[in-house]
C-alpha cells in the first residue's frame, strides 16, 4: 500500500506519543497523508468512509494534545475513529478492518488500550466518560487523568446522552466533550436540536458583530479579562440575544465553546491547549464536513457514508451490476410498504435515524406527511408510534435489530400492556456481517417472546415478507413483530400478490420419510433448505417446517412432528437461548414428547466480525454444517 | 365516605361535563373538596399521596378548560392522577383504588376512556402526545382535538421526554406540555435540568424586574404588542440575561410560559385559556408542592410520597410496629453495601432515582461520594456504571426490575460485550403487588438470561442476598445480576458472616424419597418450602432444591435430579417464558433426559394489581397451590 499512496510521516507514527514529537505545523501533512490513508483502504476493503474522513483533524489533534492511551478518548459511534485506529499501532493492520480475526470497525477495548470504550450504539459516550472521569478522580490517579467524550450531532440528540449531559452538569468531573458536528445522521440529521446546532453555526449575525461588540465591552469594562468563564458566558449571552435562540448546553451548565472549524487542525490544537486543563464539564464544538477531502464524498454524504468499494482517482462507486439479483429485504419492505400505504390511509411508517438503510425512503417519498425519521431516538420511535396507534393510525417502526434492545421497555410498557397494533418491522435481525459483535441482532426473538401478546414472526423468502406485511394492517393484531435479515434472499421476482397469513401457521416445505424434521424459522431456512437437497444427494429423507411465527408457535406443527420423528433440528438466525429451540424444547417437555432435539442458531456467546457466510459457518448455521449434523449419529 | 367529609359540590361532578357547568370562582371550592377526599380516601387505602395532593389545582383546570375525554390528557407518571381519577367518574370506586378487581394505581386505558395513554413508567408523555396529536392532525379530526401531556420535572430529565421534546419541535403539532414542578422525583430531585429549574423559578431579580422592564421596553417601542410569540420571546431572553441561565426548552424551539403558581386554580385556568389554541408546541411550567394542603406532608415530602395509611386528623403514619419483624430484603442491601464499602473502597453505587426505595441512602449517608443518585435515567445509570467499572471501580447499580428494561440495550452494550464487573441489584423482582401491571418485575430472568458471559441470581433468603452481594465484589466475575422481591423474608437475625458462594452452584434443601423435586430459584423458594411441609403432613416426601443461579445454572444439580426423579417442578417468580422453567426443560432435552415437568410462575399474559399474597394465589405461585400441583396427578 506504502507504494502507491505518500505517507511519508504517517509511516513514522507508529504509536501517539510519535505524533506528539512533531511540530504544530507538521500536522496538516499529518492530516492529508492520514486522509490519503483513509482513502485507499476504504476503496479497496469497504467500510465507514464519510465520518472518519470528516474527523481526520480532531482526531490527530486530540492524540496530539491529550496523553493517550494514558487518557483516554470515548468515540461515540465509533465508525468515526478509523484515523483513531491508524494512528495508534494499527496501520499495517488496517486492510484487516471489519474482516474475520481482523480489526473491528468500531473501537473495542478487546483490541487496543487506546480504544478506551465501546462505541457501536450511539449516544454512550458521555454517560461513559463521566464514569471513567469520577472514577480517576475516586482513585486519585495523578497526574490527573483526562477523558474526552467524541459525540456527532446525531448522537448527541439520543436519551442517554442527554441523560449523561443532565448528569454531567452536577456531578464534579473535568469531562471535556467534543460535539462534532457534521449535520448529519447516516442521512440528514433532523430534531431540535440539530436546528438549534444549526442556527448557532450559521448566524452570520452574530459570527460578524462578535468580535466588534467584544472589544467595543471590554473598553467599557463590561466584561473583564481575568475570568475565561465570564467572557465565555458573556458571549453566550450575546448570541442569544442576537440569534435568539437560547444555548442549550449552557442551560445545562455545562461551558460551551464554538463553534469553531473543525478542519483546521492546528487551530483545534490551540483551542484543546486552551480549555484542557480547565475545571468542570465542558463542550467544544467542532464543525466538520463528512467525507471532507474527497470530492464526490463531500457531495453526497450520505451515499459515502458506507460506500462499498469504490476507484479512488474517479470516485465512482463499483458495484455489483450482475442483472435479475435479488433485492434486498429492505426494499422488499421499503416497496411494500409504499404498496400498501396507498390502499391504506391509516398507516404511517417511522424510523429512528435509518431511513436509507432501511429502505423507509420510497415512503418518505411517496407519503413525506406520513412518513417520521425522528432521528436517533429509538425510545421515542417505540413510543411515538404507541401514540400514533392509540389515536387510530397503523405504524410501522422500522428499526434495526440491535437497536430495538434501546426500547425494549417501551414495546412493553407502552404497546404491549395496551396492546396497540404496531408492526416492528426489524430489520438486519441475526448475523449482519462486517459490522460484528456490536450490530448483530442476536436477542430480539428471545427478548420480544416474553411480552405477553406479542406476535413475533419471520418470513423465510420475500413473499412472506410480503404477506406478513400485508395481514399485520388487514388484521390490527396487537403488536406484531416481523424479522428479517440484513441483505437479500434468492427469489428475483418478489412482486407476488400479497395474501393474509393466519397468525401462528407455520407451512410444511418437505415431507420426510426419514426420522429426522428440520423446523426453521426466517430466511436462515433457505440454509435448512439446501442443506436438506445435499442430504438427499446423499439418501436422506428430511422434512422441513417453515414455522414463521416464533409466537405464538404452530402447535399442530409440532404435534405432527412430535408423531412422526425421533430426531428434531431447529435452526434461527439468532441467540438459541429462549428463542426457537427453547420454544420446541417446552413444548416437546409440557406435552410429553421426549425426541431428541438439536439446536442451530447464535451461540449464547459474543460473535466478533466477518462475512456473513463466514460467521454463519462459525456459528454452523450454514448449509455444510446443517447436513453435517443430519448426517451425524445422535 | 361522604357522610364523613364535606363532598358538596365533588359529589355532583360524575363526568368533567359537571366541572364545566361550574363558574371559575367555585373551582378553589372543588380544589378543597377534592384535596379533603384524596386525604380521606389515601389515609385507609394507602397510595401514592404527595404527588396527587400537588397536582389538584392542575387537574381541576384542565378537566375544565379541555373538553375530555375528546380531549386527551396524558400523565406521565399517573401516580399524579388521583384527582383526574376521582373527576372522571371513579369517584365511588376509589376505594378499590390498587386493590385486586380494583381501580389501577396508574392511568390505564383499559379501565377509562379518560385515561389516554398508559403511565407506570416515567418520561414517555411527550413521545405518546406528539404521536396522537399527529394522528389527530392526520385524520383531520374536526373539532381539532387537543392533547395536553403532564409531566413532572424528575420525569422530563429521563432520556426519552428529551427525545420527545427533541422530536417535538420539528413535527407541526399543537402540543401542551404542562410541566408539574414540585422539585421533586420521590426523593429529591437531581440533574442539571433540575437545578435549572430552580434557578429560572426562584430568580428574585428576574421577578422583580420583569415588569418594569416590559413596560419600560414597551414604551420605547422596543417590543410589540401584535404577536404574543415576540412577548414570550422577550421575556425569555431577558430572563436568560439577567439570571445568566438560557431556556432549554427555548433552544428547543418550544414556546416556554412560566413559571406560574401551580396553586392558583383560576390563573391556570385563564393561562389555558390564553395558550390552548396557540399553534405549535408549547410548554407551560406550573410550580406546585408536593403534599399541598396536608400539613404533615408538604413538609416532609419523600415521607408522604407513599405513606401507607394514616390518621389523617393527626397526621400520624400508621406503622406495622411489631418487634422482632424481619427487615426488607432493600434494608438488607442497603446495610450489607455500606459493610462491603467500608472493606472494599472500590465499591461504589448507583441508582437511577431510587435512593429510599432501594436503600441505597444508607451508602450515600456513609459514603456520599461513592454514591451516585442520577436522577430517572436508567440508561445512563447502567453506561455511567460501566464507564465507572471501566476504570477500576466495582459499582453496585440498584434498579427496581420493570426499571431496568429501559436500560436493556446499555446492559448488553455497554457492560456485557466489555464483560464488565457492574453488579445489577435488581429490586422489586416478581410480583410487586399494589402497584399493578406497569411495576411487576416479570421479565428481567429472561431478558438477562440471553446475554452471553451474565451471571443472574436470585436469593431465597437474607444470608443468601448478604453472600452474593458479597461474592460480587470478591471475585468480579464480569456482569452479576442478583434479584430479589419487593418486601420481606422471615429471617429476623439477617446479619450473618458473609461467605464466598462459588457461581453457579445451587443448594439441595431438602431430599426427598418420592418421584418429585421442586427446582426454586429466589425467594419465592419460601412458598415452596411451606408446600412440602404442608405436602408432608399429607405424607408426600418431596426433594427441594434452591438454585441460586439461574445463569450459569447448576448442571450437577440438573443431573441429580434427572436421574432420581421422575417429577419436577421449577417455581420462578418472573415470567415462565424464558426462565428456570425454560432453561430446565433446555437442559433436559439437550441431554436425553425426559421427566415430567410443570413450570410456575407468572403467566404469560400482563398481572394487574392486588395484594402480593393474592397475586401469588392467581399466578398459582402460593403455598397451596403448590401443594395442589403436588398431589395432584401428571
Amino acid at each position: 500500500m506504502s507504494e502507491v499512496i505518500k505517507i511519508d510521516i504517517l509511516s513514522t507514527i507508529d504509536t501517539p506519543a510519535d505524533l506528539r514529537k512533531l511540530s504544530v505545523n507538521e500536522l496538516p501533512m499529518v492530516c492529508q497523508e492520514l486522509r490519503n490513508f483513509i482513502i485507499d483502504a476504504c476503496s479497496s476493503n469497504p467500510g465507514h468512509f464519510g465520518s472518519s474522513m470528516g474527523a481526520v483533524e480532531l482526531t490527530v489533534a486530540l492524540h496530539y494534545v491529550f496523553n493517550t492511551p494514558y487518557d483516554r478518548i470515548v468515540w461515540d459511534v465509533g465508525h468515526q475513529a478509523y484515523g483513531h485506529k491508524i494512528l495508534t499501532g494499527r496501520r499495517d493492520r488496517f486492510k484487516t478492518n471489519r474482516k474475520l480475526n481482523g480489526l473491528s470497525g468500531f473501537p473495542n477495548p478487546a483490541e487496543s488500550e487506546y480504544d478506551a470504550f465501546i462505541g457501536g450504539h450511539a449516544s454512550n459516550s458521555i454517560s461513559a466518560s463521566l464514569g471513567m472521569a469520577i472514577a480517576t478522580e475516586l482513585q486519585n490517579d495523578s497526574p490527573s487523568r483526562k477523558v474526552v467524550a467524541v459525540i456527532g450531532d446525531a448522537s448527541i440528540a439520543g436519551g442517554l446522552a442527554f441523560e449523561g449531559l443532565n448528569n454531567a452538569s452536577i456531578n464534579p468531573n473535568d469531562l471535556l466533550i467534543i460535539l462534532n458536528d457534521n449535520d448529519m445522521a447516516i442521512d440528514r440529521n433532523v430534531g431540535g436540536l440539530n436546528s438549534y446546532l444549526v442556527n448557532i453555526t450559521t448566524s452570520r449575525r452574530y459570527n460578524n458583530m462578535r468580535d466588534g461588540l467584544y472589544r467595543f465591552c471590554k473598553k467599557l469594562r463590561l466584561i473583564s479579562e481575568n475570568s475565561k468563564g465570564s467572557i465565555l458566558r458573556f458571549n453566550n449571552s450575546l448570541k442569544s440575544l442576537l440569534t435568539k435562540q437560547q444555548n442549550i448546553f449552557e442551560g445545562l451548565n455545562i461551558r460551551y465553546f464554538g463553534p469553531a472549524d473543525g478542519h483546521d487542525v492546528e487551530s483545534i490544537v490551540r483551542i484543546l491547549h486552551t480549555i484542557k486543563d480547565m475545571k468542570g464539564p465542558k463542550i467544544l464544538h467542532l464543525c466538520t464536513k463528512k467525507g471532507k477531502g474527497y470530492e464526490p464524498a463531500e457531495q453526497s454524504p450520505t451515499l459515502w457514508h458506507a460506500p462499498g468499494k469504490f476507484d479512488k482517482t474517479t470516485g465512482e462507486i463499483i458495484r455489483n451490476t450482475a442483472p435479475n439479483q435479488p433485492c434486498k429485504f429492505q426494499d422488499v419492505f421499503g416497496h411494500t410498504l409504499v404498496e400498501l400505504a396507498e390502499q391504506n390511509e391509516r398507516i404511517v411508517s417511522i424510523t429512528p435515524a435509518m431511513p436509507t438503510g432501511s429502505s423507509m425512503n420510497f415512503m418518505m417519498e411517496r407519503f413525506p406527511k406520513r412518513s417520521f425519521d425522528v432521528g436517533i431516538s429509538e425510545e421515542h420511535a417505540v413510543t411515538f408510534s404507541a401514540g400514533l396507534a392509540k389515536e387510530g393510525m397503523l405504524p410501522y417502526c422500522c428499526i434495526y435489530s440491535s437497536f430495538l434492545q434501546r426500547a425494549y421497555d417501551e414495546i412493553i410498557h407502552d404497546v404491549a400492556i395496551q396492546n396497540l397494533p404496531v408492526t416492528f418491522c426489524i430489520d438486519r435481525a441475526g448475523i449482519v456481517g462486517e459490522d460484528g459483535v456490536t450490530h448483530h441482532g442476536c436477542f430480539d426473538m428471545s427478548f420480544l417472546r416474553s411480552i405477553p401478546g406479542m406476535t413475533v414472526a419471520a418470513p423465510m423468502d420475500e413473499h412472506t415478507l410480503r404477506h406478513l406485511l400485508y395481514t399485520a394492517q388487514a388484521i390490527e393484531h396487537g403488536p406484531l413483530a416481523i424479522r428479517y435479515p440484513r441483505g437479500g434472499g434468492e427469489i428475483v421476482d418478489w412482486r407476488c400478490p400479497m395474501q393474509l397469513i393466519p397468525i401462528g401457521k407455520g407451512r410444511k416445505l418437505s415431507d420426510g420419510n426419514g426420522d429426522t424434521a428440520i423446523l426453521s424459522i426466517g430466511n436462515i431456512g433457505t440454509n435448512v433448505a439446501h442443506a436438506i437437497e445435499k442430504a438427499k444427494a446423499q439418501g436422506m429423507d428430511v422434512a422441513h417446517y417453515d414455522m414463521i411465527f416464533l409466537k405464538p408457535i404452530d402447535e399442530e406443527i409440532l404435534q405432527e412432528v412430535a408423531n412422526r420423528y425421533n430426531r428434531i433440528i431447529t435452526v434461527e438466525n439468532g441467540t438459541i437461548v429462549g428463542g426457537l429451540g427453547s420454544t420446541v424444547m417446552e413444548w416437546m417437555c409440557e406435552h410429553g414428547y421426549s425426541p431428541r432435539i438439536k439446536r442451530i442458531g447464535i451461540p449464547d456467546r459474543f460473535v466478533a466480525q466477518g462475512t456473513v457466510a463466514e460467521l454463519h459457518k462459525l456459528c454452523g448455521m450454514d448449509a455444510d454444517s446443517i447436513v453435517s449434523l443430519l448426517t451425524s449419529q445422535w
